[in-house]
């Protein structure tokens, strides 16, 4: 084979072959998005995989732009592939809000691209939920936002103490930037959504710098970021660096290589070094709602504009303890979310076994985004969540079933003659099983032995012989177990079966 | 609103919004395709929506690569938006079938893309079910890819006699050719696949010349297709024709038209007026399987290769009638498929309404597609079914349910001092039924009117005094009946009532 052709069918890297018994998994995870959305009486929608490249420019940040697929059609057109799906839905609300009563809860399960650096662990195209409750402005629609995502989370199979939301005010982040006179908010907010990546950065070239190869400074600065966001003291973590003697001598020098790398990132961008030590000092607020919020009060002399936003993260703690998810819940000063358009309430999920190291989720309330397209004042909030990372994280930990193949039963026509009514027989159990028949000339021996292959639970044998009284062999293959059963009760005795 | 953003708000022309009652009808024609083809013992696979622009170049016709969306991207290779899924099949079977027990029985629904020239009804992104059976060099496969399309098709809707599947042969064709001496055969073949278009362009034509305005000549040459498809020789449908006062006039010339139109389309590609003669009247044989198969032994002298063929051709009539599908199966040596991977049976399912001219499914055998990746000799046979053309016969007949929310039901604290006990009620609903709560501070009529204007069953109404006995109130909203019910009873009475 020519190296050209090897290259072709290995597909572009970065984008993913789903063989059944991988879609099996990727399915299973976008159905549990499906139900768990469906009973908190979301509505699915969906809308196209290329958009006008302008509606991307206007409304996401630079940060996805920069890694936007983008081509030009037969009309000379600038397009792009979907980075994310919320300009669409802002496109989709601002068109035709005034159909639907509010709060419109939808959601949707597209297929996004980004055009990234090829990394570990990263893929270019990926299914991405987003759920969103549109026009309410009340803090209980954040708060069944995060409950909405907590169950997707806890049915995919991870524990309570495996992983946390963190919750920060956009309002209050802004707030408090404007009081410590701070301009350039945009870019300041971007540079504390990258404080984890400023330190990976960090130690990655350092790790280079002292000789360790590209790739293995890659997945090291990796497990340091993780450890880093997860337990930024190492309180607890610390023994995870101390078993690579690469990472152990960052035991003792992380936090003030953290504070370094953080607070160099504010200065670049023009803070005095009394703005990035403030600033730095109120990113590293955390707790659970009742002690953050007190240690804010205490910490700073605070405006009426502030006093608001903490009764409103004050009220947010309610609903999210009616909800049933406070125990999942820290709010964090670090939070700030990339994308421009978040006006109020941001939060991400996190895993908290260290397994992986990207959020689960993220989101938080865009209040101004559809009226920005015109489309009058509709405050929204929503949550974007990958299958990539839940699937990493359920594959790490075993929690993914074995693939088994769909059928539950399979027609063994014994002898030519008969294949006929076995066709029929196969013709009728198909209304309720997903049934295998291979009417192909294959002897019986082949033909049981693709079953047994094939994992089919029942096998049902028509022969000649059998036929004269209207039987076939119905087979557990399983088991061996082997009866004759009426034709015409062959569907009732297999449900009697299925049902055990 | 300035103009560009009105435009940029539409999106791209030929691309589709799904708002959620139109996202609920594709997913109603999807899940079908789904469940039938699990029935058949189908697995579910996919592939990227990317793929390196060189595998569609090997592997699809012309056709298809003067309408794809191409782009370059960050490390400058030259990609792809798929405009079909077998490609990217072929490439996944020649990587790993060898881990697969043959036959596969493989299905997926990708979206794909083509950026072509815009024409009322097309689309520029549609979901296109493929299935195929892989492995198995066996007429029988071919009938059941075409059992399995028909049972979609029916379960959709449509009625025996509303669709059609038409058949033939691609090595009937080429040894027609062979022995006729034709040389340049993917493109006569390709010819013979676009004898309609070629009679629909000579008609659009005409009209304009006679000062009929372009998008209605595109409109009416579009009817002259379909009815001349149905019926070449006008013996039902001139009617049709009759009631257009444009298009009476080709009443009787319609069938010199076509044969002079398609005549010429072959004489274009240098056959003889002899070649071309033979050929259409070859091209124009077209019956029940019997009747087909006769027809060619009587009128042509055949070589032992076609003899071969013929017989094929009559034990894939014996199966199409095992699988119970031959009555809606016709032979038709029209029937050519426009791309070049195809190597023996090939299909087309048509509606025989009237009412949509494109074929609703096409397929065929394709043996040497994934020997050509180096994937040694897998012969193959598959199907391509996009949603939309089902979806406009659908829509037409008015198939396509009423749109419901899906929300069962409807909690309504009465008080806010109850929102939290409803919070809870919601919790344990939402394991069986899907529940709208709005816990925003609404009063309850407030309440109870969205309850109503969302159309959900029933409502939990849940109030202080009730509470005491722990009881809510349940009510039917249709029914108006309502009555009290222990909380910890609520699920059962609410299984019950949806049994009924």
């Amino acid at each position: 084979m020519d190296s050209e052709l090897k290259e072709i069918l290995k597909g572009i890297k970065g984008f993913r072959d789903f063989y059944p018994e991988d879609y099996a998994e990727i399915n299973k995870i976008l159905n549990i998005m499906r139900d768990v959305s469906t009973k908190f009486g979301f509505e699915e929608y969906e809308g196209p995989s290329l958009e006008y490249a302008k509606l991307i420019e206007h409304k996401s940040g630079q940060e996805l732009y920069d890694e936007i697929y983008s081509l030009v059609d037969r009309e000379k057109r600038r397009l792009v592939l979907r980075p994310e799906q919320t300009p669409t839905l802002a496109r989709l609300i601002a068109n035709q809000h005034q159909k639907y009563p509010k709060p419109m809860r939808w959601f949707s399960i597209p297929r996004i691209f980004r055009d990234e650096t090829p990394q570990r662990g990263r893929v270019k195209e990926h299914f991405q939920f987003n759920a969103d409750i549109i026009g309410v402005d009340h803090v209980g629609a954040d708060a069944e936002i995060i409950a909405l995502t907590t169950q997707i989370i806890k049915r995919a199979g991870l524990k309570k103490d495996e992983f946390v939301c963190t919750i920060n005010s956009r309002e209050l982040v802004q707030n408090y930037l404007n009081n410590l006179g701070v301009e350039n908010l945009p870019d300041v907010i971007r540079a504390i959504d990258s404080r984890e990546k400023h330190v990976q950065s960090y130690i990655k070239q350092d790790l280079i710098n002292k000789k360790v190869e590209k790739e293995k400074a890659d997945d090291l600065s990796m497990i340091v970021r993780t450890v880093w966001m997860q337990d930024p003291k190492l309180e607890k973590f610390s023994s995870i660096l101390k078993k690579d003697s690469n990472l152990a001598p960052y035991v003792d020098s992380l936090q003030e290589i953290a504070e370094t790398v953080i607070k160099k990132s504010f200065k670049e961008l023009g803070l005095t070094d009394f703005q990035s030590d403030q600033l730095y000092a109120f990113s590293n607020i955390r707790g659970n709602p009742e002690a953050f919020i007190e240690q804010i009060q205490n910490e700073f002399d605070l405006d009426e504009a502030t006093k608001e936003v903490l009764d409103k993260m004050n009220e947010l703690a309610v609903y999210l303890k009616m909800f049933g998810v406070i125990d999942t819940c820290i709010y964090d000063a670090s939070i700030a979310r990339g994308l421009d358009y978040y006006t109020g309430i941001v939060f991400e999920f996190y895993d908290t076994t260290g397994s992986v190291v990207r959020a689960i989720a993220g989101g938080g309330r865009y209040d101004q985004l559809v009226e920005s397209f015109g489309g009058g004042k509709i405050p929204s909030t929503g949550i974007g969540m990958g299958e990539t990372v839940l699937y990493s994280i359920l594959k790490e930990q075993g929690k993914l079933e074995k693939y088994k193949h769909p059928a539950m039963v399979y027609v063994i026509p014994m002898t030519k003659d008969v294949t006929n009514i076995a066709a029929e027989i196969v013709s009728n159990l198909r209304d309720n099983f997903a049934t295998l028949f291979n009417p192909f000339g294959w002897n019986r021996k082949k033909q049981l032995q693709d079953a047994v292959t094939r994992n089919i639970p029942y096998v049902v044998i028509v022969g000649k012989r059998d036929l004269e009284n209207k039987n076939v062999t119905l087979k557990n293959l399983e088991t061996r177990e082997e009866s004759l059963v009426l034709i015409s009760n062959l569907t009732k005795e297999l449900k009697k079966r299925f049902v055990q």
